[in-house]
């Protein structure tokens, strides 16, 4: 195995996680121990654009205090972008910058679109001679990367799913009085991890039935949840709907914002928006429930929240799980780059015989670059509007614990790096 | 000063809030000091529901571990409404409930509708010569009840709504490449004291402006802010958002649910919806300023998120302080009643002089009753579209101090009350 000598260059992608800034930091940690093969250990700004135009800040440079904040601050802290690279001369720009700065170390933290990238990327060295080892860090709540049991993101969004249900239950069983349908629109585009994760709200307490007096709250919510891998069936929604609220008073609902009708239109969506991807803009899954539920059923209230963007940044319900194992995979990255790999993924796989423990391993980036790990169809409930048990069993560790964020004045204090530029070294690149 | 011995009803009403169960704990604690007067401790049922329907339950007899739950428990644990006494044959049965029971201690933790209801028992029972007395609890996230410095339950989800936009003004930061809309919908149907509270969020680091490494991150999110107290002028904010995009492209909108356009209408508004008192069922603010600005703007994404019932449940980001005064003004209320006081509620004043502190007062039911502080005009920045630091001095101390949640499993663990039923003693009533 060669030894190369030569600077470390990180980039994030994508929608940011509560944790894509603690995979950075498991990046520059790991870097940090290997003075003598990577002198210089760089972040690009935004992204593969950050690379593109340039914009690179020496992440060396931070102060211990940043580095130790990035594991619990939410956004991404080098930005990040949804830039598609896809011209020729987009890619001969990158491995030009590159060399330029002597980067020999690649790590893309993001989903499978920017897993594409760098598959590419690491194509054109090897067909340019251009000795450079790119090793991807998975990201993405929505928890839909092939080849790994997880991903990092989606436990630390799963748990505040959860919480918020759990609260949110709490809230809608007081009200209990008159029929009520409360619904919550989660994300996830493609596939239905998160709407799914709902489902580790429910509790039931462990005590024997025969003690009467209980005084945990044993939540029963989620009651209905939608997947997008199942086509939406008004009727036998509203007749499942029908049954929670005469057994409770009260029925929660879960949407994913990617359900689609059996047309296979998204249930509420605008159309006429496409994000650079070409992925349609959704959005109106909840909205769209709560209009059928009154138009339905007379009598009957229903009120619809959309956590929208905030639950993607909700740092401060991420799983401590999670962000171990987030810092994990940006570590494992630098260390199968200096082995030599060039070309993977890092993923993980469970080892833990009795309790749960994960290990790494690494998978080729083109069998993770677009490709979707769908919801398995034997977790889906029979009724399709609800999850099976071995679904709780795979969800349940990935939330387990919870960090303790520094408050100052009442409210979070999180991390910013510092803009320590890199020198330009080339032209501006001119974009076609 | 005379003495009255008999048993205690309290009932919680209206929508719940994350510290409503603090002040049933403040009650019942309180309450349990003082046996010779107070052999009985009760709780109706869904508010004053369960004492027309004699649905009553034991709170002496709850478990200790119960009692120091529902400080950090959501919801009401008692069940809430939102039903209207108002038919004479409901209030006579109340009085007859109350002496089937020897009850002469009756507090209602509730809103402005909560205490107007709390107001006629009381004068009912004067009338009729039926010794009792009657003191309120104030409540309400809104944190409009007039002659009170502020309300429980505002504090803690002004906290939720600042940890919340901190966390994704970093992701719209991160994703800040391209212009970049971000909206946040709050509640607070006539004042605008929740979507203000949203300016906590910001953060100006105090270190030297000279020092160029500012490992802190400074978040000027929210960048607008909409009250329901300012009809909204479309242009004017148009322009503002066209200013922020400008400057910082990304731009973070908070807009009240309450909002209206100038001839009144609530923006996005459900307007063949209205709730037990008449007022219009709200929700589409946020949606409605999505689609202006991608209407008016070619090229500008927008999202939004509304946080609705969630809000108003997340006791995982309680502030202490909140907690705290909602026991303290459950308790105060309680030892107004053993000091001969009836007919009025529990205010807070600020007693500290250097240092944030509050003492209890008294105020009359009647004045309380279907009264509303509006948030003050002079505390509206000239923009009309800010708040002015007198706001944040106001409302910072409010948000003081975080809770520990018990966590199970990687979720909260919340309290319920043990339903031991208090046996019946009349015949059912029939509401007309």
């Amino acid at each position: 195995m060669s030894s190369l000598i030569g600077n470390l260059l990180v980039a994030q992608s994508g929608g940011p996680t509560p944790v894509i800034n603690a995979s950075l930091a498991g990046v520059i940690s790991e870097a940090l121990k290997h003075e003598d093969e990577i002198p210089e250990i760089y972040g690009g700004l935004n992204g593969i654009q950050g690379v593109l135009n340039e914009e690179i800040v020496d992440l060396a440079a931070q102060s211990q205090q940043t580095l130790r904040a990035l594991r619990h601050t939410p956004g991404a802290a080098l930005g990040t972008c949804r830039y598609k690279v896809k011209k020729q001369e987009d890619f001969d720009r990158i491995l030009e910058v590159f060399a330029a700065h002597n980067i020999r170390y690649f790590h893309y933290i993001g989903g499978n679109d920017s897993q594409d990238t760098a598959a590419k990327i690491d194509a054109l060295a090897k067909e340019r001679g251009y000795e450079l080892r790119v090793i991807g860090v998975p990201k993405t709540i929505d928890n839909d990367l092939p080849l790994t049991d997880h991903c990092p993101g989606f436990g630390s969004v799963a748990k505040h799913i959860g919480v918020t249900i759990r609260e949110t239950a709490l809230d809608n069983a007081a009200m209990g009085q008159n029929d009520f349908v409360s619904i919550l629109e989660v994300m996830g585009r493609n596939a239905g991890w998160l709407a799914a994760s709902s489902v580790l709200a429910h509790r039931r307490d462990k005590t024997d039935d025969r003690v009467k007096s209980n005084t945990h709250y044993n939540c029963t919510a989620p009651h209905i949840v939608l997947l997008p891998e199942v086509p939406f069936n008004p009727d036998a929604f509203i007749t499942r709907v029908q049954e929670v609220l005469k057994a409770e008073k009260h029925c929660f609902v879960v949407v994913s914002e990617g359900v689609q009708d059996a047309a296979g239109n998204y249930l509420g969506a605008d159309t006429s928006s496409t994000d650079a991807f070409g992925h349609a803009v959704l959005g109106g899954a909840g909205e769209y429930l709560r209009n059928l539920v009154e138009d339905r059923f007379s009598g009957v209230k229903a009120r619809a929240s959309k956590l929208g963007i905030t639950q993607r940044a909700a740092s401060h319900n991420a799983s401590k799980t999670d962000v171990e194992e987030a810092e994990l995979c940006g570590a494992a990255a630098v260390r199968a780059a200096l082995a030599g790999e060039s070309g993977q993924m890092v993923t993980m796989v469970r080892s833990g015989k009795e309790a749960y423990a994960v290990e790494t391993r690494l998978a080729p980036l083109t069998e993770i670059a677009n490709g979707v790990k769908a919801f398995p169809p034997e977790w889906i409930g029979e009724d399709r509007m609800s999850v099976s048990p071995d679904f709780v069993k795979y969800a349940l560790p990935l939330i387990q614990g919870e960090m303790q964020l520094p408050f100052e004045q009442g409210l979070p204090r999180y991390a910013q790096i510092s803009l320590f530029k890199v020198q330009r070294r080339l032209e501006p690149h001119n974009r076609g």
